[in-house]
């Protein structure tokens, strides 16, 4: 069993994931969480909660997951979100066609469909299944498509990502944030992607949590006012080249930004703050990097991209965040599509006197030569430079109809105007998050094996560990009365009343033997266990054992929960939580 | 203006929701959420966690929205989740068949499609669209399709509920229990619903958030350890009975239960629990009552079944809740489908002792005999009754071929047997909550228009509030320094830091006259404002205003965000928040 195996076999046998439809032999690309997997996914996203929207007041919102084709033709997904697809000729089989040549050449995902095709005959690769003969590979789009009311209805799509949702809002979040840039808007919630034939388990998902911020920025105004916060922070960079030479590179944020290794500070803040997350949910700073993309796989519209990388034991560096800045595509992109203006008016603190070439027709001639069409054709006007305009005759061109307007009821200059501010299309910038994989690394990064001996034991057995950080973990205390005996067992309940209401998450177990219930709670990462004996019903104090170094200590039940409360959020010391037993 | 409108024009104006794609000219039946909207929606989630998943233990999971066939197949979505369509046969619009009706017959979604197809016709309805001929009615099913994987794929259906997710996880979550009846799991999701031509905005959705708990209970206990809680709590219920006179009857929780008026005390402890749920969240008393199915209504294999309904402005009493004793309906129709037991094992504190009718073949004649087929042969022997077993020539069927056995290789007799336990398929009770319709009722009831005078003001003015309650409120508490100035600005910020480090939800606004900031938060229904003034420097001490009384005390900096906590979560009085004004 490789880690994967190992992790997955105990994410099943604990509750935290499973294989959707098991009860129908499941489908690939599809995954339930359990009761421990769904809570330990709600502690992640309620901390990227706290950084993004508290913290950074990004505002959440919340949009449909199905949506209109417009949507996807603007934002590009109708016509390029795929995958080259081979089918067998002889079982129908679907394949990656990139997946069938990974193995010949370095990059087969940046391979044309007919290079794809040359190689496959040219290595004479036959279908994995049957060993028939493959058909040409052609482009399968990876949306799922559905059909929005009766009868053929309207195409509607499941979304690939969330971030359309904040941009076909730009006018309302614009007006909601009073046009006062940066301002961003977040997003958590499902996305879709209808993979080929997904291959990796809990990493390539056709249904997936994401979360997504979206930040709107002034084209020219990208410092950012709390990067001091972070400039002595150390990052793991993989840049364009470094990649060339194959070595990560350790620098600190302030040291990326003046080497232009990151774009801009603004970027830099957003790496850093990703840095900053996946570090806070549990993942090894010695397994995380930040990739740029290279100039040939990064979007044409990027300014810059990273991507925030997670060493995995069977899958390699596995991409969960990319961070970029896409300047305005999908801004006008939208723009585009739906013939509105998606912009900022922006004032000026003091109005601006410009030079400016200014077209004045005389609108009384105008008039009487162009009736109902005189303000089109002087808007025409005002679009044309001076040469233009210097000509005798000057034809102007209305929805496909041609006008011609005599050069004298028209007058020129180059003029000083006072400008009170102006419209700009904002810049993006966009951390995108992928909660699930993350959710995984999380666990593999926790998983521990080791050998311990028990408590007055000398023979050592195998202990299995997920040392979750302990404000990320499922279950953060565990209460556990020493025998199945009323006497213990209502102060245990009473004691996990008080830790509940004082907001952390509780397990209360009262069956099965102290020792096996230590080996659970270790197997589900549970930081803490308060064990109640008949030394309680004494002296009212209780023994709380840590997870990671198996110590005790015993303190008094008065006030547990706040003792508690400090160790899982880490303003406490175990040393100081007792007495040492 | 109806309720309705005032209500959904303040939401688009103040970021709660609004239609979805509204730059592509919107789709009927999906809407946003905007940033406050996000918000309260996600409070109102919070606490029903906080009751049902921390209270009451029934653990979250979470598992896809897109479902495969068989999940569907099982639960009779794909033969019968669907409404009465009819389309024009000029112009092609689509409508609801039903409402075609619904103003001639009074319970028109009880009518076979002969019947409405005949109804249409003797009333010469034609479409309301362009008053062309109308097709028959049929059936068109309401799960949005789509293709899993490439090529013809696989068949899938985006969820009609998030119940199913719980029922084919049976057991798993049961093995996660340690099969221990009575235990739920809940769910919060999207759930869809392809709507012929949804009518009526936010109550009608396409896509919409469900809260479900599927509750595993014996089918012979459905007393309630707790139900000592909720035995005083007076009900408005609307029993079927109730129904006939036209009346709605207060009662309290133990009446309806001795009185046989809801069908068991676990159904009852649960009508309660969502009685207790829809007040907490804003949901004004006299605008709730519990209506019970009718006989004819009713799913035929539910034991009982009742909806919380709201009454709204438009719309009238609408349901926002179901809560149904299913029996064992889910779990035997994914057994069937699945070919899989779905069942519990319970043993007995001490074996028992029970008259069996045993039969038994003999083995060694029958081995012989029938060969391979020897075993089946002897299973099928073992279901015959006496009667069949008392005859000369015995025949049993095994996959449809017939075998004749001897019946001299077989005895029977009732014998008194040893069992330590048993297999039962568990009850399901289930609660199962729409909550964007709560979320809207929340506002609508929260809603207010009056006439104020402002402070030191003779005239008064129109204030709109919404009064929601205070621990839902999007924004828990706004900091306001007076006047847009550096040093009135710092204090603010830090005081705003220092209520969301105690979790609070803050909104930090500086610009504009304090009047207009009072009434923005009025509007969005800000329960505390904090104002920062001169004296504030001078004894650091800030005012507070109440909301609802807009009265204002002074209390100091020091500790403020306790004094907030404390109001918003219902521990403190405001006349006991500081010195009144």
């Amino acid at each position: 069993m490789d880690r994967y195996e190992q992790v997955i076999e105990l994410a099943k046998r604990r509750g935290f994931l499973w294989n959707s439809f098991e009860l129908y032999g499941g489908t690939a690309g599809f995954y339930d969480y359990g009761p421990l997997g769904s809570t330990l996914k709600r502690r992640i996203e309620q901390i990227w909660r706290e950084l993004y929207v508290i913290h950074e007041g990004f505002m959440e919102i919340e949009t449909p997951t199905v949506g209109i084709e417009d949507v996807f033709v603007a934002s590009g997904h109708v016509g390029g979100f795929s995958d080259p697809l081979c089918e067998c000729k002889e079982c129908g089989e679907a394949f990656r066609a990139d997946h069938l040549v990974d193995k010949i050449v370095e990059i087969a995902d940046a391979l044309s469909n007919e290079e794809l095709d040359r190689l496959i005959k040219e290595n004479n690769i036959g279908c994995p299944e049957c060993g028939g003969e493959l058909g040409e590979a052609y482009e399968f789009n990876l949306m799922f498509k559905t059909s929005i009311g009766p009868g053929t209805g309207r195409q509607g799509y499941m979304r690939p990502e969330t971030a359309q949702g904040m941009f076909v809002n730009f006018q309302r979040l614009s007006r909601y944030y009073r046009e006062k840039l940066p301002f961003g808007a977040t997003q958590i919630g499902k996305s879709y992607r209808n993979e080929i034939s997904p291959r990796q388990g809990v990493i390539r998902l056709r249904e997936f949590t994401q979360a997504e911020a979206e930040i709107f920025t002034h084209p020219e105004e990208k410092t950012h006012p709390n990067i001091g916060r972070f400039e002595d922070v150390t990052l793991s960079l993989y840049s364009d080249e470094a990649q060339q030479k194959g070595v990560i590179e350790q620098m600190t944020v302030r040291e990326a930004i003046d080497n232009n290794i990151i774009a801009h500070e603004f970027l830099a803040y957003h790496i850093a703050l990703t840095n900053n997350f996946l570090q806070r949910v549990g993942i090894a700073a010695d397994k995380l990097r930040f990739r740029q993309h290279q100039k040939d796989e990064m979007a044409h519209y990027a300014i810059d991209c990273w991507d925030a990388e997670i060493l995995t034991d069977r899958f390699g560096w596995i991409e969960v965040v990319g961070i970029a800045d896409r300047t305005d595509y999908d801004l006008m992109a939208h723009a585009k599509t739906s013939g509105t203006e998606l912009v900022i008016h922006i004032e000026y603190d003091e109005p601006k006197m410009i030079e400016q070439f200014v077209v004045k027709p005389d609108m009384g001639k105008l008039g009487p030569l162009f009736k109902g069409k005189a303000k089109a054709v002087a808007d025409a006007l005002k679009e044309l430079s001076s040469e233009e305009l210097d000509k005798d005759e000057i034809k102007v061109n209305i929805d496909g109809e041609e006008f011609t307007v005599p050069s004298d009821i028209i007058s020129y200059s180059q003029e000083t105007v006072k400008v009170s501010g102006e419209k700009i299309v904002p810049h993006v910038i966009e951390p995108s998050y992928g909660i699930d994989r993350i959710l995984y690394c999380t666990m593999e990064h926790a998983f521990e094996e080791e050998m311990v001996a028990a408590e007055g034991e000398e023979e050592e057995e195998e202990r299995i560990v997920l040392r979750f950080q302990k404000e990320v973990a499922p279950v953060q205390v565990a209460v556990l009365p020493l025998l199945t005996r009323e006497e213990l067992m209502n102060p245990g309940k009473e004691i996990a009343e008080k830790l509940r209401n004082r907001g952390l998450l509780v397990a209360y177990d009262d069956s099965r033997a102290i020792g096996r219930r230590y080996r659970r709670n270790d197997e589900i990462g549970t930081p803490y266990s308060i064990t109640i004996d008949y030394d309680t019903l004494e002296d009212n104090s209780v023994t709380i054992r840590d997870r990671d170094s198996m110590a005790q200590v015993r303190t008094p039940v008065d006030g547990i929960e706040n003792v508690i409360y400090d160790l899982v959020y880490g303003k406490k010391d175990f040393e100081n939580a007792g007495v040492k037993l």
